[in-house]
């Protein structure tokens, strides 16, 4: 919409900087500015009908509930992420939403973060892979999107006022390239930033946050929109870049806004710009169309859904269900499924399938019984007489099934978990009933990791379900008997002990600070880096068929890009999809590299002894690191190693390669080593020919028997090294060559300067 | 020395701020200034007779080189500390030397600092008590100690610019502890201050720990002297509070002072404070006695050394020797013994005790024979035939002793190790000899702890000697006959990998900072907090004979201070030495707590079949947190455990007190939650009064009815829900709130406040 806002008065321009109620923008009518509708969320739309609050489950237009982003992360497929993405847009447009909040792309940097189920993984490419496909099919059907939290908004407990304390590195190397690559890839109509502090500073007015880095260095064009209530400091924030508030504060902050613009203390232009980024938003669809196919859509959130299902487990190769003739299926979940996570993300969804519901309609087609038994209660009933109903059930089944996970009440947005633990209860039907049955199985429903310790072994199947959304039964059993072949990977490691996870001693914080003292060692990162032993490594994932990797190639296409080929065979008898996962692993560089990171992923779809040759692109960033001196991407000269793994743990094929590296100078300080000094490829030369010049005979002659005397003093800092030398180099000689060190040293231009030192 | 500073010329005071040479200072002999000697060392006197350097090994005049700290640490014993710094402060004498660079009570940070020799514990406790009683005890004698390195030098890698980024609570409860107590208890002459910065500030001129923590909050009266060349800014470093730079800088420096002054930027006030304290040094003896009993002080140096020595292992009581009547002794250091550590500290000793010689004699007094192979070279030499002729040797023996260890080259001040374990060749002679012989006792001679992986199990005594100073050798022979019973235990834990240590992801950091990202969880903090398996835990040490502790009672002695009394009995055949190790462990309070601490400690000689009931005083410290919001030590309303443990995975007597905790009402602020706000005693029912007050009848129905508004609402921060309500209370109301929230609540005065509160 093209408004010329010159015609608008300072009023009018503050107030289109705050939402108009809950979930609407204000409309200025005479100069046909539209209001248009942001809603929740990211896996379905939650447009609330009567009365809108931020947390309210209820009153919301049915809508499909696709599968949240634990679940996509899990398919490690683009794909599944833009079919959602592009049927939430539909929907959207059905209600005439204009922009929806969503994708959630925060790391998981805490298995126990209660909003663990609305993030893709404890990866950054991973994340940010999925969420620009997400975005960009989403923004292709119409809508906007709002990639959030930004940032650093890894926790639940006091997520409205918490100060997440982490280094320069951690941020750039972590916690933002997910958001990066989709404000890159993606142009995403908004950006919503988190409710936590970064470092100290309201993500809501952090102008390092919100303007160098989202706009200076990304080159967001988009708006910003505060999370719900995130908003501290009105004016700091538009200063910051923090375009549109909401919802709205009934015209406080606008008037905020304009007593600092009349100050002095705001420039009317930095509002401008604001506005501006405000009203582009109402070039969006914003006109209900009312239409939706609720079928077609139920069929496309099953389907994802089964494309997402992580097989852990499959001993004796008990899955898929074949040959089976009684089948025991226990569990609460089965009858009524845990789908989608407590929050704002809730969905009133179009319908909803019951895993037992479809095992009953496969089994009748395969000649099988289903026996089902409660096995457990989510409240504390009678919890002995459902067991040993269960376990009674179980013993006379070929195979039992097992429906296990995590309750409303154990996992929501707005609070984080203190356990891994599945509820006792469950834990003692899993034992009883695999100490009962020929066969077990356990299906579990779980928006964040749980422990498989104290049964893991008793079991002869695990499936990893995680939260499917509506149609997640009918894909459990769909996998279940083989319909559907297993592809989905973990997206996060499954530890062994809450207390192996490296966040763990810092993880919630304390006293409003989160110390991110396990740096870039997240996840996967830290575990492998340190030989921890944990339950399942980030990547894990079977198949009913098997796979092959063979011929790994890997071409440079420029002094720091590769092409990596490799090619993938389908050896089994069903077909399938796998995974080529590509880490990049080396030691390069003067800091502490993880072992391996992920570095590049494709899916690949193999029919049985189908073999292709897939092509992966590693660019410059999968070699670099982010350096806090120059604040800058770094590729350091030195050896990598680029693996090909079918989880992060289990390299099956690598190639090494060299890199020659950024050629990088280091500008010197005074803070920088008389080392430093004397090895800079310009500064050293001229500071040891003036040195040497400025030297009597004597002193040469001693400084050419006592070559340590240099070594002794070489890691010194320039300034310790001038008041312990009672100043060597006068100071305006060091001044000089400390602009002559930020030179290009490509330029190789000789230093001409006359060198003043210290002579007898 | 009284002199009138008054009657110095500006010059003439900033000459006293530095050093006349390497290890002395100025004089001014027109007004009777002498000068003084400073020099090392914590384990003895490192007088440099001709040309003085900071690391040189050579030139120093014969003096006793006692214990290190590594060893005085394991002896648990506050008189072992005491009996050493009395006899280095009689060495001091000797040589006119006023001040002597010592003791290092750094943390023990990581296993892997090269300096760790010269540290005692990886606890703020064991080693505060240590480092008081050897000042004390030395300061008693005359010559005035330097407590360093103040503070936070927990490592050698880039030592001289590194910052360790560490928060305040961390710093104050593990990082600052031991200076608190030596400042508090001993007034040592001088602290020294540290190479590193600290937060991004260099120790040498950081106003927050020369003169808000040392002097403001610890009372430090004394000068606070550089560590050699640790000067960076030193008008700044003045200004701080760095009153003596070392060594000398040919008057630059001074120079710099009196600009400064002269310019009105450095007030001369705070010159003069600090030349004050430089002059009250003079004060110390400084005339050479040229006399110490070089005999009595080696005697001294072996008793010491053998009460230092810990007994980790000990199967089929191999140990005392008895009964034995061939002995192999292998290993190079049992003829050339290693018995201090590489750098400042290094001493020219007197004499040096070999353990080869002493085992000979004591063997022969025995009956026994003994025949030595070197086993392995020190550098690759023949290892293969050094290593066959050991195996010869030890087959043919009843007990084969392998004096096993680090080398210079391993291990030194300047450079930290990269890794725990032994060189290989002396683990494949520990393998071959322990397969060959009938029984193998491994003594270890190391300043950092080193992996006992790979052959722990293949042995059946371990006795880890550290550096024991220059009797060593015939005190390990002493607790190797049984002549002395090992009462040392383990200051620092021995991991099973260096992956386990807490601070492995974080050290030694890179790119200038060095992130203490585990936080308190230090050393035994972090692995019983997290369950983490060890080789052997902090505070582990074997007998020969046995104890009993019984009868523990806890006694309240104030409303946070409490006496242990505790009855400790020997129950086996030989006098020895028991350590009774006091825990406390809470959960109270708003932080994370590791599982439990060390509070008391003490040492107990018995006889066999003797009883002693010890009484332990745990007073206020002992039980407080430091909170970083008050900035001051709080005792948290809770439960606390009063544990006695044999090490501190090993309780073996508990009692559990609750303690009321401190009245603490934190000051509310805009940042505080609405939880908070209505949650304080004070704020909250005046705000609900006036809240309730300002109300219409509907909104008070409204309020009533919806209990769970407030509850949605009481984790955002105050400022977040002004916007989001658009102001629910007017600012000037806040601002009176907020400072009621300051008052104490013990006054319990009634808010008599017009509140002013927004109606409809």
């Amino acid at each position: 919409m093209s408004i010329d806002i010159t015609t608008l008065t300072l009023e009018q321009k503050a107030s289109l900087l705050s939402g108009h109620d809950f979930w609407t923008t204000k409309s200025i009518a005479e100069v046909g500015i539209p209001s248009i509708v942001l809603t929740d969320g990211p896996h379905g739309i939650r447009r609330q009908a009567g009365d809108a609050d931020h947390l309210g489950i209820n009153d919301a237009e049915p809508s499909t509930c696709f599968p949240p982003a634990v679940a996509v992360g899990s398919s490690w497929d683009p794909e599944v992420a833009a079919q959602l993405g592009a049927a939430v847009g539909r929907e959207a447009l059905a209600f005439g939403v204009s922009v929806v909040l969503g994708p959630g792309i925060n790391i998981k940097r805490s298995p126990l973060c209660g909003r663990n189920f609305e993030y893709y993984s404890e990866d950054p490419l991973l994340s940010g892979v999925l969420g620009a496909a997400h975005v960009t099919a989403m923004q292709e059907v119409g809508p906007g999107a709002s990639v959030k939290h930004f940032a650093a908004n890894n926790q639940e407990h006091e997520r409205m006022r918490i100060s997440a304390d982490i280094d320069e590195r951690t941020l750039r190397e972590i916690y933002l390239p997910a958001f990066e690559r989709v404000v890159k890839e993606s142009a995403p109509a908004t950006v919503m930033c988190s409710y936590n502090k970064v470092n100290g500073v309201y993500a809501s007015h952090n102008p390092w946050l919100l303007t160098d880095v989202l706009r200076t260095d990304w080159g967001f064009e988009g708006a910003v929109v505060s999370d719900w209530g995130a908003v501290s400091d009105r004016v700091a924030g538009v200063a910051a870049g923090m375009d549109l508030e909401m919802p709205g504060s009934g015209g406080t902050t606008d008037q905020q806004i304009v007593d600092a613009v009349r100050s002095g203390a705001l420039p009317e232009i930095v509002v401008d710009a604001a506005v501006r980024r405000v009203l582009a938003l109402t070039d969006l669809p914003h006109i209900a169309t009312n239409d939706f196919d609720a079928d077609a859509h139920h069929a496309l959130a099953r389907t994802l859904a089964a494309d997402s299902v992580v097989l852990l487990k499959n001993d004796n190769a008990v899955l898929p269900l074949a040959r089976v003739s009684r089948l025991a299926v226990i569990g609460t979940f089965a009858a009524e499924p845990r789908f989608q996570g407590g929050g704002s993300s809730h969905i009133n969804p179009t319908r909803t399938d019951a895993a037992l519901e479809t095992i009953r309609d496969l089994a009748l087609e395969r000649g099988a019984t289903v026996e089902h038994a409660d096995g457990f209660a989510l409240r504390d009933d009678d919890a002995n007489a459902l067991r040993a109903q269960a376990v009674a059930v179980a013993g006379r089944s070929d195979v039992a099934i097992i429906f296990a996970g995590l309750g409303d009440q154990e996992e929501s947005e707005g609070f984080d978990r203190d356990s891994l633990d599945l509820p006792a209860a469950q834990i003692a039907v899993i034992r009883e009933v695999a100490a009962a049955a020929r066969r077990t199985v356990v299906v579990l429903s779980n928006g964040g990791v749980v422990s498989l310790e104290g049964w893991h072994d008793d079991v002869d199947a695990i499936l990893e379900g995680w939260l499917l959304g509506q149609a997640g039964g009918s894909a459990l059993a769909d996998v279940l008997f083989g319909v559907v072949n297993p592809s989905g990977h973990l997206a996060e490691t499954i530890p062994l002990r809450l207390q192996d996870t490296p966040s763990w001693n810092n993880f919630p914080g304390e006293q409003g600070h989160v110390r991110y003292g396990e740096g870039v060692m997240v996840g996967y990162r830290h575990y492998v880096s340190a030989e921890a032993p944990v339950r399942y490594p980030f990547g894990h994932g079977l198949s009913y068929t098997t796979f092959v990797t063979k011929d790994l190639r890997v071409e440079m296409t420029g002094k720091d890009t590769a092409l990596v080929k490799v090619t993938v065979g389908n050896t089994g008898d069903s077909a399938g999809k796998h995974v080529v996962q590509v880490y990049v692993a080396t030691d390069a560089g003067p800091v502490r590299r993880p072992l391996r990171e992920l570095r590049a992923f494709a899916k690949v779809s193999l029919e049985p002894g189908e073999e292709r040759t897939v092509e992966l692109t590693l660019d410059r960033r999968s070699f670099t690191y982010w350096d806090i001196e120059l604040h800058q991407w770094v590729v350091a000269a030195g050896d990598y190693s680029i693996q090909v793994g079918v989880d992060v743990s289990t390299i099956v094929a690598e190639e090494a390669i060299a890199l020659a590296g950024d050629v990088i100078v280091r500008p010197l300080t005074l803070d920088s080593t008389v080392g430093d000094w004397f090895g800079h490829p310009i500064v050293g030369p001229a500071l040891q020919e003036g040195l040497s010049a400025g030297m009597t005979e004597e002193q040469l002659k001693h400084a050419e028997e006592n070559p340590n005397d240099l070594k002794m003093v070489e890691s010194m800092p320039m300034q310790q090294f001038l008041a312990f030398t009672g100043g060597a180099f006068p100071q305006e000689t060091l001044v000089q060559l400390m602009a002559l060190s930020r030179l290009d040293p490509a330029s190789e231009r000789s230093p001409d300067l006359e060198l003043a030192t210290r002579g007898a």
